[in-house]
């Protein structure tokens, strides 16, 4: 089996981590917080000082971060993956970023020898546990085919988008559609309870009908327990949502509704709700429309 | 059985009572078009002269007619149901209209002894073919009982939201949802196809993940392949908006993003798109970002 290194073991990268450890890989850790790293390495896992070491004693290299700079520091940075790497390995960044940042890592690695593979992941952090993640990749044929038994670990479905870059091309795309449901899901909501109707069997009713979603299933629930643990953290899915409107300047593409739901995330995280779980954009609707907030058992009264 | 009389017979109305017919209920129809009454009476119906007499000689009267106006004018109006209609008798609209005017022909049908029900559908023309509609109903616990022999032949779930007009009020909840998530998956197809991602994989890949919905799957499909026969028309969606933004309005709602999709559709509308399916929505983004339209193998190109 190919040794692996793990950057970044985050709420999601801890897991997927977890999981190829499980699955019998040699897997080398290397994180910003100790924690995660002690875990793991009771698990079995090796600790890597750096993330430049931690790639030199690895076939895969894996990198799961919050943003665009911190792949870009972790991967081209002082004492990083690029000065560690070995001819003939392969880099795989699980990260949602900028596509055009993928493009150029991509440029960078090969130049040493290395195929880069963008595979940004959809589901969550309880996907990430249960090794059921939909991921969406970018790369050459042969590069994304290695990368398949890692991806076969930790998801239930790989989609090759496309060329490197592609696969965030397609979680951008994915976060857009995500961020939109869940601000039809609140309209939704909030307009028929406000008009008398129970929530909850409307959204019995809708999951019947063209209106069914993953999101109405699961994330209407969290909002009709008032639920916004996360899951999901709203300033992430803030960011993913800079990184699709970026996208959509550079190619053209007017983002009428994207841009809008980035405004009114913006609201949220002006009120400090940026660890709240996405699904919390509900709350800004209930405030707006002067609905109780915060304890969910209010709305029943 | 009990004797139907079933009014407008349009692209849901005519195979709805048609499997009322199939199904073994006396029905007795009536529409503003010819063809479709002779098309039903073919296959054993019986043909009502005027709203008021198909009332008068029915137990279970039962509309489906586009908009609130036509409802008023059938039902209230000149030779109308109230006129023909007989006390202990049951009526139903399935059409989607206002709540308020759902509400006020539920008070004086009441005067007149009979139970109203407003029971909107989701589904399509597919599934009112296919008896296999979703049905979201407003009324008294014993009218909705009554009438469930009738919706069991029409749909495959029927939710009784509340009391009378609260099936609109799940309706307009369901036309927000519908329309933004089309308005949704546009967004993100339109991106992607032009950020040079195939927008056929980006679909698959999202379907497995937290983007999933209907209307990524089946509209999804229809913006791949142009195909914008309807379905369901735009101009009947633009007036399903204009009954959520009303109710919106009564209610200090602010529906942000189904303000902004009823300005879209509205830009359709005057291109003369009315009559597509409401998927088409696609083609204004494809417009807007400077993309090929109408014919789906320029998009391969």
């Amino acid at each position: 089996m190919e040794r692996i290194g793990f950057i970044g073991l985050g709420i999601m990268g801890k897991p997927m981590a977890g999981n190829l450890l499980a699955a019998g890989y040699p897997v080398t850790v290397h994180s910003r917080s100790r924690g995660p790293v002690d875990e793991l390495v009771a698990a079995g896992a090796t600790a890597g000082p750096s993330a430049r070491e931690t790639a030199a004693s690895s076939d895969v290299v894996i990198t799961m971060l919050p943003d665009s700079p911190d792949v870009e520091a972790v991967v081209l940075g002082a004492d990083g993956v690029v000065d560690g790497i070995r001819e003939g390995a392969l880099y795989i960044d699980m990260s949602t970023i900028a596509p055009a940042v993928s493009r150029r890592i991509a440029v960078v690695l090969a130049e040493h020898g290395v195929d880069a593979v963008d595979a940004p992941v959809s589901g969550g952090e309880a996907a990430a546990r249960d090794g059921a993640l939909s991921i969406m990749a970018g790369g050459k044929e042969e590069a994304v085919e290695r990368a398949q038994p890692i991806f076969d670990v930790l998801g239930k479905a790989t989609t090759r988008i496309g060329p490197a870059g592609a696969g965030q091309v397609a979680k951008a795309a994915n976060q857009v559609v995500v961020a939109l449901t869940i601000q039809a899901v609140s309209e939704a909501l909030v307009l028929a309870r406000k008009a008398g109707a129970d929530p909850a069997l409307v959204r019995d009713a809708l999951l019947g009908g063209f209106a069914q979603s993953r999101i109405l299933d699961v994330h209407g629930q969290r909002m009709l327990d008032g639920a916004f643990d996360p899951g999901f953290k709203l300033n992430l899915h803030r960011k993913d949502l800079a990184i699709a409107l970026q996208l959509a300047r550079e190619e053209q593409v007017p983002l009428f509704a994207t841009a809008q739901a980035a405004g009114l995330m913006d609201a949220l995280l002006a009120q400090g709700a940026g660890e709240r779980d996405h699904s919390a954009l509900f709350t800004l609707y209930e405030q707006l429309a002067g609905e109780p907030v915060g304890d969910p058992q209010a709305h029943e009264a």
